[in-house]
Formats: structure tokens, C-alpha cells, sequence
């Protein structure tokens, strides 16, 4: 019934007394204009439904099937009898408060180990709700001090930010290069950092197809961030929804399978490569800690003290679907994944095929429209003559039919000013070049009345 | 596989290189042993199973049936067919990142109706993992600045004082008397609060069956605390997760179902009513604000950025199995609690029987030894001669074979050294019988050991 986030219909009509809270004395970043941007981009996309939508990075839907959710969890159940667990433990497993770290570990370290190679015990995992609270959990058990900064590669995904404006947690962007984050302006930053007295505690990133520019950052840079991590005292929150749809032979290890001296904290993710309704991720913390004469503990283990305090626990739904899934899909989704990577990479060449039919590189000066190139992922980031913004998307929404994201909303401290993201991942090949006529004719709409046609 | 926190004996023996993170660099709440005192009560029932354990609050489990998490998902998509919810939008709710509030409000707005009498627009519901998100997105939209103090009424549940650490809100106690928090102790308080040039807020508080307390706050305090809330600019944040386990004729409203000038935020939750392993609650936030020419939005709506930045959404199988179960049990959970209702209520009295069988109230000057009588709810508090604390516990469930709480942990500044709580919601009568007898040797012997026997 409530698919809508707006409710101005059920409002009353009449609110003489608008109530006991003031909006002025909400936490900042709930007024925020650009903490508000993904809303306002999914309400967009609500409000004309017609409008082809390239605002969003939804994955792929077309192989959903409502079977698959009993079917998944009851595997989960057969797994576990066939394991040999007791009814009884199953029955509290499923209905009870549970770990709190959660009771598919095991199944999620066997999946690290088959999908990437990645090896680390159990203990050092975490299950969450969702990518987005590993990165709250994991900010708020490093964040101690007012000087502890966030480094985020710049432009970065929303939830980042928000994440640590939710926290009170200063960051700092360090601007990409179309390699992604490069080693010199990583060091560039904590340099500035340290000289104003502050502390670079983390560097936030993502490798592989990174949200939103689409950049891979290369084998050699990986590893020399982590030698800079090392070097600077430094971790690295690594986010790698991405990466395992790269086309074939491009796949390129991650940092947590890179990292020897445990400097990354890995935030993972299932909404791109098993299910985004289940709101399941985790994390892997497999730093080993000692204290006063306590028994070391992983840093997973410890930060359940902030899971506790954020949720409690995550789903026992959907740790058992996801578990079941793993398990169907022999504990490889990137495996798993080839038909829909296959899609992804479909619909991104037939995205960059159209642009350049409407825009063809050789009248750039005519223009002025350019674009990257990502060799997979879900995004491509367009350059244009014009300046854009929210209120341009809406219009470019409602009048032309076609949603996209403005990159300005993406960058932490200005930046991306005229361009726009296109997602590309959840539109079939033939709405995307629709799509693309639409926002070309937009695009030379817009230039045209700005009078900033052309390089500019 | 992994359904202990400690993992000690998947630790490497040896581990020179203790890894880049220092324990003292993390956030000081992680290192805060009030914080970690429910891990460690956790830990304990863990490593000896054969404690009868009064250390918690898990509810009744004599009913869980596995069949019954297929079943109650498929009611969800049975109902949603029957109302005419087209099979693609079933399967985008299921399986995509949904509404950021969650797509159940309408079932949960029914419930509220049915079961509590408390009529709310469904725009003003938000679905959240659980009371805990519940509380800590409420703290995060609400606390905007370091003066702004949090009121909880002291004892109180651990999670309260934790989720304000988690977000480095600044918290003060509000003594409970017999009859739950009193006017005079909160209005005591405000004053001390504002004294200090600091504002306080919002005031917590738990009015049926208090956790750890087990007071009930009567009706004219309620109203009384409406007023107040309203003369000094304060909210209300109600916790309320045992009041549908009232006897017979002894329910009360709660305080949202009095408040007519929006004074009362509402934390819901489903833990104890229905399924604790799905992690779900709610809030009820139906204050309207007004923004700069926006349009009007209720509290729930405003907060929704927080919540799209604490975990995106909530488990839409969660979300699907508790509208199927609301179904089921025709949106009263109170109507359809009253079997395990009663299961507490025969709890409770052998618990407080077997505790009068112990220590006999006629020989207090004897033992010492004293307990409130809620007429409700999972907790009952004991005096005690001597001081207690988690270490005890851990030797009374080692050398005793029952393990309880330290009332002191839920004291956010200092008190209830001398007291314990027992959690009886779990435990059968003649185990509670069983479980006492071991409770009263313990408490002899340590009483006879400490010397502290008798009156103190």
C-alpha cells in the first residue's frame, strides 16, 4: 500500500498547530540538501513513473522469483539438519534473538575463501544489516576523537557521507584520478590532514567499478596504498560491491585479499550479487586486539558491542536465505553472477554506443558532451557544457522523460558541477537508447536556452 | 556452527604482531564495561549450559514452529494478491531496495488501531531492525547539540544508555520510585539539567512492567508527565514492549495513546509480542514539520534520511513475515499473546512463591533479603545484604548453577549495588522452583562468607 515516501494526500488538510518539533532543531544532517539527494532521487523516480530512469544503481530484476524466498530458507533449514544441528537449535536460531554477530559465519567464510580467495576465520566476520550498517559499525568502533578524520575517495557514494555525518565524524575528499584514488593524493591529504592537527584514521574506497565514476584502480596502486596504509598508520575501508562483475580475465584481487598486515577492514555487501530486499551485508575485522590482560579478540568481536547498540542482531530471515542462496549457488556469486554480469555489460556498451551516436566524439567542440569509459560496473559519468542540479534532474524527468543523477551530490566538498551519472544497470538495452534520445535531446535542449552551447 | 561470541579456540596461538588497531584508539563506549555487561551475561548462559539462567529477558519459546516462517510469508503474499498488488510489484517489494520506511506501515498502522486504540497515519510509521534502530535513528534526529541532555529513567534497559553512547549524546538519570519514574524526580531533574545551561530533550522511559524494575507508571502520573512534557518542551520516548502482557483488566493506555499534542515518539517493537529472530520494530513519529516552504512531512518521514543512512531499508522478508503473522493473529497481538500471557503470569508467581519459600518475608531481620511483586512482566528485583556484580554472576553460574543481572548495570550513574534482577520469562515453573533453591545458597553462602548476613 505504501510504496511512497511522500504522504502529502494523507496529510491533514488543516495543521494549525504544526507540533512540539521544530525541523531547525533536527541533527544538521537531516536538513542537508545533499544527504537528502537520494531521496529526492527516489522520490523522482516515483513521481513519473514513465521516465526512464538512469538515477539509481538497482540491480538487475529480471530473474526474480517469489519461489526462490521460501524455497532458499527452507535449504537453509536442510543444510543445517544435514549438518547435523538439532531442531531445537535451529528453532532458536531462527526465532530467537541470536548472536550477535550472527550465525552464518561459517557459511559467509566459505564463500570469501571459494569467490575471493580470501581466508580468514570466522570469528573475524561480521553480519549486517546491510553494507551501509558494516560502514556505521565499523566508523563508529575507529572513530574515538574529534581529530579523527575519514579520508573518502571524492566523488564517493552518498551513504559514505552520510554515514559519518550521522556520527558527527569529520572527512576529507581525496579527488580520483581516471585510475580511481592515486597514491599521491591520498598522501597529499594526510599530509594536509596532519598539519592541521588532525589524524587520518581511515581511507574509505572503492576499487573495483567505483560508485559513481565507474574508475578501477589499478593491481600496482592497490598495493601501494596498502604500503601506504602501513607507513601512515592508516586502515582502509574497502566497499566492493563491483567488482565481481568485471569482464572476464579483468578481475583483480581485492585489498582484504591483498592485505598481509591487516591493515583493511572489508565491507561487504549482497544487494548487487544476491538479493538487495534482504538488507544483508557484513563485514570482516580480522585485526586482532589485546586489553588488559583480557583474551585477544578479533576487532569483529569487538565491535559487536556497536551492533548490540545499533540492532542487535540482523534478520534470522534473511541470514537464512542468504545462507540457502550460498549455498544453491555453491558458495560463488561471482560465478553465480556471469548471466547478469553479462547483462551489466551488455547494457553498458549499449549505453556508451548511444552516446555516441547522439554525440559523436569527433563534434566535441560542437557539443561538448564526453564521457568515461568503464570496462564494467553499473555507471557512466558524462561531462557537459552546462552546470546541473536536482531541480535539473526533476525537469529533465518531467519534461523529457529521462531521470539521472547529478554528480555534484556525490563529491564531499564541491566538485562535479557539469556532470551527471548515468546507471545504466537496470534498464533493458532498447530503453536505454530511448533513454539516451531523451536526455540528448535534453542536453542540446538545455545548452541551446543557457546559451552555453559548445566547450565551454 | 557459530553461536558463541568468544572465539578463544579459533584464535591463532600465536599472535607477536597484534595488528595496526590499539584497543585504546577505539570509541571509549566499546571499552565501557557497563556497555559490554549484556555480551558478558550472554557469554555466560553460553559457557555454562547448565545454569538455569534468569539472566535475561528472551521471551516464551515453548510455541516456535519452523513450519510457521514459510507459512506466514506466503500469508503476506496471499493478502497482497488479494488485494489486487500486481505480481511484478510483490516481487520488486520483495527482492529490490524498497521504501527507505518499509512497505508494511498500513498492517502495522491496523495493529496500532486494533490492539492499542492508538489512530495514526500510516506516513508517520516508520519500520525499523528493531527497537534498538528505533531508538538510536529517534536519538540521532533529535540531538542536534551537545547540550541537548537525554532524561532515562534510572534503573533502565542497557540499550537506552548505549545507543546515547554510540551517538555521544549526553544522558541523565531520573530516579524511579515504587509506582515507575514520578513528576517530582523528572521536573527535579529538568531543573538540575537546565541549572547546568544544558536542555533537556526528551525523557525515555519503559511505562508497563519497566525493564529491569518491573514497575507499572499509573494513569494520573502518565497524564501528569504529558503535561509536564508539554510546559517544559520535552518529548516523550516511549518504550513499551510489556504492556500486552497486563493481566486481566489491569491494562493501562500507553502514553502515545494519550497524547494529544504530539509529545510522544513511539518505539516499538515486535520482539517480544512475536518473533525476536526477525529483528523488527517501528516507530510512531507523527509530529509535523514545516521547512522553509517545503511541504509539510511528518517527524517519521524527515527521519527517514537517517534511517536511509543507518541501514537503507528493512529485511523484506522480515517485513513480509510480520504482516503475514499480524494476519494471522487478526492485528491484536495483545488478543493473541494471552496464552503466553499467562505462561509469564504462572511464572512470575513461582518465582515470587518459591522466593517467600526461601526467605520468609517474616525473617527479613534473618536474611535479608527483599523483592518488589510486579503484577506483570519478566523481571522481578531482589535486595540483597551484599553487593553484587558481573563477576559474581559468573561465579554463582560456575559454582552455583544459576546465573541472573547485576541491577547496577542498568544504572546509568551509580545505584542498585545491592540488587539483582532475575528474568523469569524463560524458565518453566519447576526450573524457576530449582533455579531459586540454587539462588538462595548462593546468596547463604555468600552472605555467610562476607559476613554481611543479616540486616545491613
Amino acid at each position: 500500500m505504501t510504496d511512497q515516501l511522500t504522504a502529502e494526500a494523507i496529510l491533514p488538510q488543516e495543521f494549525p498547530n504544526l507540533g512540539p518539533v521544530a525541523l531547525e532543531g533536527l541533527h544538521p544532517a537531516l536538513l542537508d540538501a545533499k544527504m537528502d539527494s537520494m531521496r529526492v532521487l527516489s522520490e523522482t523516480a516515483m513521481a513519473f513513473p514513465d521516465a526512464l530512469s538512469f538515477s539509481s544503481g538497482a540491480p538487475y530484476d529480471g530473474d526474480y522469483d517469489l519461489n526462490q524466498i521460501s524455497r532458499q530458507i527452507e535449504q537453509y533449514f536442510a543444510c543445517s539438519r544435514e549438518a547435523g544441528v538439532p531442531e531445537a537449535l535451529l528453532a532458536r536460531r531462527m526465532f530467537h534473538y541470536g548472536p550477535v554477530n550472527g550465525f552464518i559465519l561459517a557459511e559467509i567464510a566459505q564463500m570469501l575463501r571459494v569467490q575471493e580467495g580470501i581466508e580468514v576465520p570466522e570469528a573475524s566476520i561480521m553480519v549486517t544489516n546491510g553494507f551501509q550498517e558494516a560502514l556505521l559499525i565499523a566508523l563508529r568502533g575507529l572513530f574515538s576523537s574529534p581529530d579523527d578524520v575519514l579520508l573518502t575517495v571524492a566523488p564517493a557514494y552518498v551513504g559514505i557521507l552520510g554515514a559519518a555525518r550521522m556520527l558527527d565524524i569529520p572527512y576529507r575528499g581525496v579527488l580520483e584520478g581516471p585510475e580511481g584514488i592515486c597514491a599521491e593524493n591520498v598522501l597529499e591529504v594526510i599530509r594536509a590532514t596532519r598539519a592541521e592537527g588532525k589524524r587520518p584514521r581511515a581511507l574509505y574506497l572503492i576499487p573495483d567499478f567505483s560508485n559513481p565514476s565507474g574508475t578501477v584502480i589499478p593491481l600496482a596502486t592497490r598495493r601501494r596504498l596498502l604500503e601506504i596504509a602501513e607507513a601512515e598508520d592508516l586502515l582502509i575501508l574497502e566497499d566492493n560491491p563491483y567488482g565481481i562483475f568485471a569482464p572476464d580475465g579483468e578481475q583483480l584481487p581485492t585489498f582484504k585479499a591483498l592485505d598481509t598486515r591487516q591493515r583493511v577492514v572489508f565491507l561487504g555487501s549482497f544487494a548487487k550479487s544476491a538479493f538487495p530486499g534482504a538488507r544483508m551485508g557484513y563485514l570482516i575485522a580480522d585485526q586482532i586486539l589485546e586489553y588488559r590482560g583480557q583474551s585477544p579478540r578479533y576487532l569483529a568481536q569487538r565491535l559487536s558491542l556497536a551492533k548490540s547498540m545499533f540492532s542487535v542482531g540482523t534478520s534470522s530471515l534473511s541470514q537464512a536465505l542468504i545462507a540457502g542462496l550460498l549455498h544453491e549457488r555453491g558458495y560463488d556469486l561471482r560465478k553465480a553472477s556471469e548471466p547478469s554480469r553479462d547483462v551489466y555489460l551488455e547494457r553498458l556498451k549499449a549505453a556508451l554506443e548511444n552516446l555516441a551516436l547522439h554525440f559523436p566524439p569527433s563534434k566535441w567542440d560542437q557539443h561538448g558532451v564526453g564521457w568515461n569509459e568503464p570496462r564494467g560496473g553499473f555507471f557512466i559519468v558524462l561531462n557537459l557544457p552546462f552546470a546541473v542540479d536536482l531541480a535539473l534532474m526533476e525537469h529533465s524527468a518531467r519534461e523529457y522523460g529521462v531521470s539521472w543523477a547529478p554528480m555534484n551530490m556525490f563529491y564531499p566538498e564541491g566538485g562535479g558541477e557539469r556532470q551527471l551519472r548515468l546507471g545504466v544497470s537496470n534498464l533493458e538495452p532498447a530503453k536505454i537508447a530511448e533513454g539516451i534520445a531523451r536526455l540528448a535531446r535534453f542536453i542540446t535542449d538545455h545548452a541551446a536556452r543557457t546559451g552555453q552551447e559548445g566547450k565551454s
